[in-house]
């Protein structure tokens, strides 16, 4: 196991009802902006919850930010707080509401271009405290202290992380993902499950704990995530999907361990270029990753096909093959399209995906960074 | 799920050398009470590099706190830290240190008896914050708000909680472990892992994610526990069950589910009357809680037999009866008595501990509070 530093301060109110803690977490003359995206808290009883909770503070609303929010959309944001002397951030939403507030709360105070946190890997020396109203269970924003921004002008869609911007708490009610359309509910399994495999298989690093916690959120979503989509909202499960994919990027599982994060990079490329969900670039490119690194993901991929999918015949090749291709079932069974041609997606693209990581300097990605383009190539011309 | 607030916000540094870093996570000016047992971290080199960290810093050294840490000591070392001034606690030890540094942190501003922490659950306004390098994995303290306390003139043994004692930071190295004797491994190991089944072995709540954390830590544990024992320490054993123990008791796979505890409170009494290390009662009470409580615990014994011992033949009760032994054969493989009678304890002593337990207030136990005094009889009967 390699060394760590564990540190995760976000307070977390998990249930029924909870987004009335908003009462007592905001401070009682908390200067505050509401972000959220399109508009769907107004309709789902969220909003009303929040404003009854909020009571008499100040409260500026912002809505609008994107599903993988816009940097030019959070630059007005920043604007809106430093103009109206703001000091608490409060975002509603899911995970591109939470990352662009993210963005906003480390930009407000910062003297040069933000974009910087997301190139030049700065952190700004401060940031607006946040408190979160998560409606929306995928990325785990919510408990981490990190976000992905989208710069239009650039097409280009980058990381950013600072330990200044762990939300201060976040309110997890299960119940405001009851009127999601099915398509974001099985985006936010498929993101949560991907999130947890680009911790987990790489190669065996004598943290058999880590790989226990991680197996336990993979075979969780499989089991919850067919349920999902078979029945009408049913509380425990959207209370366990939206527990597991909190867990499956608040740190934990990533302690101690080699990260992949491939299949995000690449897929990040696809959603930039082709505005492709973020989670079904995923549910494209993840066979492909593993399919083409089969050998040095070989120990891995053995013990996921045996743990996770408890498969137990076999050759070791045919074990893993079906592993992976059982995995791409399930993706399916969610409704994901896993092939790019079933997205009008061709290898003009892949070309291009493959230069425009060489430019940004990836070059190396994987837990081994043995992710060439030339390997990139591989991953996508097989994900045809 | 029922419903739950998590946060945990210690700053855990894991890995080899990480003692060094006290020297950034101590305020320069910080005047230290160091905190620590019976003397073992002056041989294995842990005082060394503790002092070395530490620098030129002010510190007061007080050593002495027993296992099964006794008001009275802890009394003396806040009279300590009120004369002298100090601000700041640093326990170097295992749980017992760490437990009593917890109860020193919130006595010392407190105006009435401290006491009142563990019998009328009074959290005091303030607390003095604690780091901690931890130099035994087994009780969670590390990473959690608790601790547990004897008081030798009444000889009893008591719980408290105060969210202002999570320790700021622990180091977690695990080559302080490898001077351990083999029985406070093992000590480490059965408490961690009653920990677990105490937060796991009840009845179906709806929290899958929870029982596969669970299951994964009582597998890792079992898997790594006899490697502990059968070879001089490696490193990476000591690493996951030293993480092993802080993830069974710092929070998480106790959220949203019922708790069981019966077996640590009437394993406090053995310890109070008869002096057993808290491990070794665990391993004793554990058997005879499942065995006697099999009815109200079937769904969960069942599940614990399938995915932790992997039972898949015979019927429900023999199925449920060989989980159980396997983790008493577990238990003693770790060279445990889990016979009463193997500690020369006898049917008077089982009284008088129903008695205590009766006078105490604590005639409800086990996570549908069925477990009523005839119950313990019947527990500890078994376990003559």
């Amino acid at each position: 196991m390699k060394n760590f530093t564990f540190y995760n301060p976000t307070r977390i109110h998990f249930g029924k009802g909870q987004i009335a803690k908003l009462t007592t977490e905001l401070p009682a003359d908390a200067r505050i902006l509401m972000t959220y995206g399109g508009g769907s808290i107004m309709k789902n009883g969220v909003y009303e919850q929040v404003m009854k909770a909020v009571g008499n503070r100040h409260l500026v609303e912002f809505g609008g930010i994107e599903p993988n929010p816009r940097y030019e959309t959070l630059m007005k944001a920043v604007e809106v707080v430093r103009e109206q002397k703001l000091d608490y951030l409060l975002a509603v939403g899911g995970g591109s509401v939470v990352d662009g507030t993210k963005f906003i709360a480390a930009a407000v105070d910062y003297q040069g271009d933000p974009w910087d946190f997301c190139t030049r890997g700065v952190q700004s020396k401060s940031a607006l405290p946040i408190g979160v109203v998560l409606t929306l269970a995928a990325t785990g924003s919510e408990m981490n202290a990190g976000g992905v921004i989208t710069r239009e002008e650039f097409k280009s869609k980058r990381a950013f992380g600072n330990p200044l911007v762990f939300p201060r708490f976040s309110v997890l009610d299960p119940e405001t993902t009851f009127s999601l359309p099915p398509r974001q509910v099985a985006n936010g399994i498929v993101d949560a499950f991907v999130h947890t495999t680009e911790q987990y298989l790489t190669f065996p690093a004598e943290a058999p704990l880590q790989d226990r916690q991680a197996e336990g959120i993979l075979a969780t979503l499989i089991e919850e995530g067919s349920k999902a989509m078979e029945q009408n909202p049913d509380y425990d499960n959207r209370a366990t999907l939206m527990w597991s994919a909190t867990q499956a990027l608040n740190g934990l599982i990533g302690m101690g361990v080699p990260h992949d994060w491939a299949t995000h990079m690449i897929g990040h490329e696809l959603t930039a270029l082709h505005g492709l969900d973020h989670a079904v670039t995923l549910a494209i490119v993840w066979p492909g990753v593993m399919r083409v690194m089969k050998e040095e993901k070989r120990s891995k991929l053995l013990q996921f096909a045996e743990r996770v999918w408890e498969i137990a015949e076999g050759s070791e090749d045919e074990r893993i093959e079906k592993g992976i291709a059982l995995t791409d079932d399930f993706f399916r069974s969610l409704e994901m399209k896993t092939r790019l041609s079933e997205h009008q997606i061709g290898s003009a693209s892949i070309d291009l995906i493959v230069s425009r990581l060489e430019n940004s300097g990836m070059k190396k990605l994987g837990e081994r960074g043995t992710i060439t383009p030339e390997k990139v190539k591989e991953i996508l011309t097989e994900r045809l």
